[in-house]
């Protein structure tokens, strides 16, 4: 059997081509996908050609955010079945080494991850109409949300990994910093995680809104009011138990450091190569600064919350095309103004 | 009664002048001081006239690691009698700000730290032949010590607390940066709470030596083999549990990121303005990072522990002089490649 | 100015009496009671004269889950205004013993609860028309919820408090024990925190009824069913991450560990004597068993959670009685089959 | 190759008989068994045919504290090399389960350990001249300790194993009750682990010998003095911030309650099938009680801890006979008055 994947072969030079969708092993599912979001990763390695130090050196598949119908399923598959509809976890740890017998799966030192030129050769993604996965990547959704839904599982699972390393939110204080599509479903879990108030900082039309319509109490716009945050929650030390750092921007970091109180956490999410931070406030104030990386469990958690309806994620996709049109979505998710996430829709 | 007291007047200006002892208040203790330690902020505020932003604008008495022996106690006194030998814990928290209700003493919002400009007007210090303090103050340290070691109680404590920071260290992989007294100390600190292996770095010789007196595995000049440290502890993703920077220099506490594991601790406690981090690691790995200020419950342990000699600190005191030559003192203690703790002495 | 009070002068014998309401100190509020509701240790008061050890042993004010009007404040309170509705939490640590400084308040080795026997004298509780508070057990819960609500928050803290020695229950699988008031609002709570499988289990149709109302994805009637939470949790070692035991009994606490996973936990929150517990599976599963005792911080969160209606706790409350009626209502709370939570209104 | 191995074929009989070496596969090794120390459980299955539910259904080769010296080892082995003295860890979990992917090993679904009789068939033990073990088995102990010593890593790991249950020790009260083989190393590996002070309970001489000399600083004989833990230690709500139970017996395990401080732990080591606890404490205090089971990566950690000599276990061993000579010391090793570990010895 054939299927058209999406594929990046050089900076700005991505195309639809035909491959082998492969034979369906005894553990393994045939998934047709319904749906696909860009990730801010895939945006890059369309524009830059890689992100930092992870170059795209070989046509790679790409895409890891996506959901879709069962088809078919290998004879020891137990977990779905034809017709099931699943968001499909983007993530296939070796399970042998250190790090997976830690049960630190997102640290596997031979992770296959789909559509990332982290490793050479590359790991294919799922920007494809038909696709074989393992059992264990399929998490049913049921009949009541859009596979577009669905598939914002991989950056839910983001922020409910993030949400994680902060430990117990409940009647917490939280500052998200940058309300792109994973800060702002960063606020939709803490929200669910019990946290008391949540203070969004964008500079932003699109991301400010969809952090008001995930669950933030109050959204700064940082370019408008550019000292209000230190204002408001410096006194006393500071104010917030819990920093989420979603922007990867350094100087957006420091500003974490006067509002957060004596023993809280700062959470690192965005990624960017370094950053400048004041070490006499972390010392002074015994702040944690810690770094979230991907998910492991979270992914199941993250379908079922979509599932449930316990978050709802429609405020966070802006734009959906046809997988034909992804060199139109590259171009159309760059406007921060105005998009959140783009998805691309898959031939049914 | 009266007594001599070092008063640091502005930058470079110390001087031995004469104050009131005061009167004992029932729940206090009239401490005859022994030894006293010169901190490295001592060191700043002589040479440089304070630390940063904190600014020595008054007469101070200096002095914060000091130990002696109690002559005269109030009436509800308790915890101690005449002729007992104490080290003299230098904090004084307010116990009623929410920090103090939270079991955070040393974010006290009203903390009345000896010797620290950090609050105006200053809180004096402790380099007196004789001090009124409270009875908390005071820890027994028995006969079978010197006053100069106990005096080493209070740095001691600043390596506990930050040991504490990490969790438990038995059968841990520990790197420390800087070896100076706090590091040499925290070693000890390390070791005694069950690391299984301790690497110290550090670039001047009698920090090294005094690494591996104090319990060090092993101890890289950085200055000869710069490269050694992630040579040899980089590979699969790093290889220490937690490792402590006592060095304050950011270009060191880059060089923690490669050789921590995922997961792993950095714990800062050396002090500086800002540096700059490596936040793709941060992430990648997940490593926590967080400060470590001063200490509380800790003072009372570190004085245990010299007490009862699990934790020999003779081999960080390299020099002692009498209070009178605290100018001297202030020029031997900035010769990092000879000179560890420089102590005071007082008159008996 | 006098005041109504419900006072309990020996077992069955509670009468209304007058009392002097008292002087409002500069940090203290005169609320005019609105609610109260009736808790377990006050039904065992009336029939049984104290609970277990806790005797009854002279006259008592009762009552310690209330909500009012503050009528008047003193000179230097801040947190509320006359017209301010308010729950008004029962509890007054002392601020100054070792607990107390080690943020466990909840621990206080002078502690005055009210309307507790517990110490002798005892401490009056706040069943009346009107009383003098301090300020900070004044916690504002808007115009949006009854009195009869904002009672609720004192029982609520019971169960955010037992959340809380938890830790993080963001998508876990959680089994209570006991759906009555304390059970019910825990279920709330646990949900609220990000729970995502609530399995009830309970003997009586009022409280399974509560537990669905209040969140539980399912109510176990182990009255009707009683071999099935073991029938359908078991297998692979057990599927529950956190039980929560309400009910006291234990033949009902020895139900939890074949059901809850290795290294799940068990919190204890129902009160009895003693009871048997299976060491083997306690070991074998490294079960951690812990108790939760009353609240500290958390009723601070319970009322405002109750405000902003995260929580909706009125399935909860059965039946509302006039203060003057308390013998009857003494009567009516003890039908566990029909009855939650019995409530008391004062004169308005 | 042949070997002898102990065969125990029933409720007191045990044999030696003549069993096939097998093959060295390419990363196992052949290790000449050295020494072996009789555990309990090994005792409950000789005089009893089992402990509690677990029965000896079959002849199974019994005991899993050894140690020996590597004779060959297969193709692909790295960590050990002919010649190489090692002590040899009897678990080996799947690898393979949802504990074993969690870094919860001793939960494995799927265990084989050194002769045990909790599965049918059972898994054959190590009390035999040679034998083939797993290269990840091997834990090298140089040639600074005698084999004995080294075989003493399993009991060691038990330990350690029970204080990482209990978090950082460092500066902590610790009570152990019950000083046989694994209390008294226990008491070890809590010194070792920063504990500041240690009491140890027990009712026979010699284990209150090996207490003391293990590191703690009191030994309390309960039967000649049954109500002096309790007199001494349960002022103010309680002593010690850590209790480990190493007996199994409830009426030792109640005797905790009032002697551990509010939020302090309670660490159940022994095993038994019930026991009777006091709800009111563990509820009023908020004492968090925790089962610990066996050990993973500590065997590592205490094989070299013996090594390096950082905790000395000589004092517990108390006899040594040829393993002919086995049922003699099933006989010599039920007397607790006398006795600790009772090891055999090997043909080398």
């Amino acid at each position: 059997m054939k299927t058209r994947a999406c594929v990046l072969r050089a900076r700005e030079d991505v195309r639809i081509e035909t491959r082998e969708v492969g034979e369906v092993g005894p553990r393994q599912a045939l998934v047709r996908i319904g749906a696909g979001g860009i990730c801010g990763s895939d945006i890059h390695y369309y524009w830059d050609g890689g992100i930092g130090a992870i170059r795209v050196v070989e046509p790679i598949i790409q895409g890891h955010e996506v959901a879709g119908t069962v088809e078919a399923v290998g004879a020891e598959v137990v977990r779905v079945r034809p017709g099931d509809r699943v968001a499909v976890c983007p993530s296939r740890p070796c399970g042998k080494c250190k790090f997976c017998l830690a049960g630190l799966q997102q640290h596997c030192l031979e992770m296959q991850f789909f559509g990332s030129a982290m490793r050479v050769p590359h790991t294919d993604g799922a920007f494809r109409d038909r696709m074989v996965v393992e059992e264990f990547q399929c998490e049913p959704v049921g009949d009541g949300v859009s596979l577009g839904e669905a598939a914002c599982a991989e950056p839910l699972s983001i922020g409910l990994h993030a949400v994680n390393q902060a430990g117990n939110l409940m009647g917490k204080r939280v500052l998200v910093t940058g309300a792109g599509p994973i800060g702002a479903l960063l606020i939709g879990a803490a929200r669910v995680a019990g946290a008391q108030e949540i203070v969004a900082l964008d500079v932003s039309e699109a991301p400010l809104r969809a952090a008001l319509a995930m669950g933030a109490s109050l959204a700064i716009d940082g370019a408008r009011e550019p000292g209000r945050l230190e204002a408001d929650y410096s006194a006393d030390k500071g104010y917030f138990d819990v920093a989420f750092e979603c922007t990867g921007v350094g100087g957006v970091l420091k500003q974490a450091f006067p509002v957060v109180r004596p023993r809280g956490a700062i959470v690192q999410v965005g990624v960017t190569g370094s950053a400048d931070i004041p070490v006499n406030a972390l010392v002074g104030k015994e702040i944690r600064l810690s770094g979230s990386h991907r998910f492991h469990s979270e992914y199941a958690v993250a379908a079922r919350l979509i599932r449930e309806r316990r978050i709802d994620v429609k405020p966070i996709i802006t734009e959906t095309l046809p997988m034909e049109r992804i060199e139109e979505a590259f171009h159309i998710a760059r406007d921060r103004r105005s998009q959140m996430k783009v998805q691309l829709s898959f031939a049914s």
